[in-house]
């Protein structure tokens, strides 16, 4: 049994490579084809561009879609630019109507139409269709390749369909039932389907409660309903339940890689940043831009004490907590913050859980502040230069500072999400500079307001 | 064509909840058994004991196991203690194998072995075996009911086959090609079958390279494999290339949405704290240890200032770049961390990798460090108390601060994650925390060892 693992993956590797620097056709195409196109695709992501160009022809445009399937946007527009539009329109018969658009919607406009017009008319009018469809919803994602069929037919006769259409359909372990007008009336898995006696009829196999959604639901929605329904596919259908796609769960399994990929965006503002295989060059270029504005905003810390700098002068003392508080204030956002990302991203935060949400926090904090200032007033007052004075002030600081900083961590991002700013600016360094500054303000106005006492 | 959204799911639970209330069994069993189990247990999950009781008396086991496998363990553990033993083995039957499997690891051993006795041998058998391997492994997700063939059979007979095993499956859309002595030699999906003449046998067509794990493989690599390469499932095989089981893409979007929280964790400091629906004494309760925690570690911070008093009695001024020190250092930090706990999530980091990463995040960290440092002088210059001396020791303070930070946030993780220590504690708050102190440190000896100079 041939099963390549990321050990032999290399061995394979280097053989290929041999095969391509001799020109050894055959032998090239007899090991290559044999392998997965996942595994094809990741070795051709390692080939230089001469290696690609004898890749192209020793493989039929048909062979060669297989793995470019498996290859990243970014790549197939390199990859794009190297192939003649012969072998680029065979390729992209090939290719499921999703694929194409996804790809369609990253290179130009005018090489797009281009293609479209030397494509078959009816592939054409649907690709061009997909692409109308707002990025991020399952319009974007679904394909248009789906299995239909009248709920009058009979098993037989449906089986009969399947062996026909069934290698171009992106899945034919659903079968969507439709009337007349292509209205949704019914789902059959090709499980019941092949378990069931040839002559039932399709519309006493069907079942009638089918989870849908439109072409505008979110991607991330609709991957929750695949999940929670362990469906393979979700069919998308207009307001008037005619199915216009269905999206398919390995789709979805891609939106939840984004998913995580973003969630960790908006803790660590590194957002686009993450891959490991960039260079330095290309990675500063995408985290100092991030980290230049967290340095603007923390001048503002600056500035803060600074303004507070006759208190400072007057009790140096107090210098030794500041950066304790701004750190607990940062803490206490940051957790908050993931609760409501969370939240976010499983669409679970309506106006009643927000309010709910919300006075949870407040109690959290109130709690959380109570213990935090109260343990950091106790050591305020044991060491040596300490004083009632100095604890009374730190932990009622601390108190109040994990307060607001609760509350914050909890309602800015709601509000950047509802204003639809771009989440990474509600992302944890941010917040947690944002907290590190009304944390130091209280702090220093509660002790200069106190400062007699010291 | 019935679909229950979010929407009218409530208006259903209030329908449904009046129907219990006047135990009006008929009513209820007519609307509720025509719900998609995910919506039953939805529905379900919303009731008090009475209210279950009745769905008790109302379904048979089997209807009731239904929604029994869409609630979560602590839910099914709740619900047990609910339930007599003949209910609960005759919902039993109904579930699959990995369903009940988690089940019992979870329950009291001397309850779950009474079960096991009280099951049918073969099945018992079955589910023993499973209990025996470890969390968070192929095996402890992988289910025994998938269907195996000889080679030489028909398609024909083969489709015969799916009609009597079909129903009892777990998928029926692969179908392995086993040796006499069950080696796993290929697969079949049903697609092919379908579509494929029935006097074909099975060996022409079977697909030989197959990807497989091991029941010891990581969950997360499973996921991964599954995504990659687009599958429905994933044969788990012993060391000997025996198929034991398999898993199933419905498991796996499980995992992955495990794993989003995990990763959230890491950056948040609120492990098993995400839960929206616990009120605000849980909460605390959980997220309470964390902060304190993160409090003594930023007593560090505290005692290293003071360790620096005179210094900073000296030269006030120091005092108001403190959290700006300690922001940027943190906010690297967290940078390197989110492309490290990414990194190790799609398990990219070998050794060799991480020399690689390594290396570059040094140069990152230079280069960010030079601009961030040049910026951060020029400002020092510029302010009223400004001088050429302050510059310099804020710019060279950020510069190493940044490098350092760079640094921690990559090894750090890498670290704690060999040796095998909870990964929440390399989470951003305590990496921060230590970045805090390291920036702190080394800003502080600076501005000691260039004194004089201001």
């Amino acid at each position: 049994m041939k099963q390549i693992s990321m050990k032999n993956r290399q061995e394979y590797t280097y053989y290929l490579f041999l095969y391509l620097k001799n020109n050894d056709k055959d032998l090239f195409r007899e090991e290559f084809l044999d392998l997965h196109p996942t595994d094809q695709s990741e070795i051709f992501k390692q080939m230089g561009e001469v290696k690609r160009k004898k890749v192209y022809q020793f493989l039929s445009a048909e062979e060669f879609s297989q793995l470019f399937k498996g290859l990243h946007l970014h790549e197939q527009k390199q990859i794009f630019t190297e192939l003649d539009d012969v072998y680029v329109l065979k390729m992209l018969k090939e290719l499921p109507a999703d694929e194409i658009t996804d790809f369609f919607s990253e290179i130009p406009e005018h090489i797009a139409s281009y293609l479209l017009n030397k494509m078959e008319k009816k592939e054409a009018e649907n690709i061009k269709l997909l692409l109308t469809y707002q990025d991020h919803t399952a319009g974007s994602l679904m394909t248009t390749e789906f299995i239909k069929v009248s709920p009058h037919i009979t098993a037989e006769k449906l089986m009969e369909q399947l062996r026909q259409e069934g290698m171009s359909a992106e899945t034919i372990y659903y079968i969507y039932v439709v009337s007349e007008v292509d209205k949704l009336i019914g789902v059959v898995s090709l499980r019941e389907l092949i378990t069931s006696p040839l002559d039932r009829k399709v519309e006493q196999l069907m079942k009638e409660q089918v989870v849908t959604v439109t072409a505008t639901t979110d991607q991330e929605h609709v991957s929750t309903i695949i999940k929670d329904y362990n469906l393979l596919a979700v069919p998308v259908v207009t307001s008037g339940d005619r199915i216009v796609g269905i999206v398919t769960v390995d789709d979805v399994m891609d939106v939840m890689e984004e998913e995580i990929t973003e969630d960790i965006g908006e803790f660590a503002a590194v957002k686009g940043a993450l891959d490991l295989d960039v260079n330095s060059l290309i990675a500063t270029k995408k985290r100092l831009p991030w980290l230049i504005l967290l340095l603007i905003l923390g001048m503002f810390t600056a500035g803060l004490i600074n303004f507070f700098e006759a208190t400072l002068a007057e009790v140096a003392i107090l210098a030794i907590f500041i950066p304790l508080i701004a750190d607990m204030a940062g803490n206490t956002g940051t957790q908050s913050l993931a609760v409501v990302v969370r939240g976010m991203a499983l669409n679970k935060i309506d106006s009643t859980a927000f309010w709910r949400l919300l006075k949870r926090e407040i109690e959290t904090g109130l709690m959380m502040g109570f213990v935090c200032g109260g343990l950091v007033s106790i050591v305020a007052l044991l060491i040596p230069q300490g004083s009632p004075a100095l604890g009374l002030i730190i932990g009622i600081s601390l108190f109040v500072t994990i307060l607001f900083s609760t509350l914050s961590g909890t309602v800015i991002p709601l509000i950047i999400n509802k204003l639809k700013i771009d989440p990474a600016v509600a992302s944890g360094p941010f917040i947690t500079t944002i907290n590190d500054i009304i944390g130091l303000f209280i702090y220093f106005s509660i002790a200069t307001s106190l400062l007699h006492y010291l």
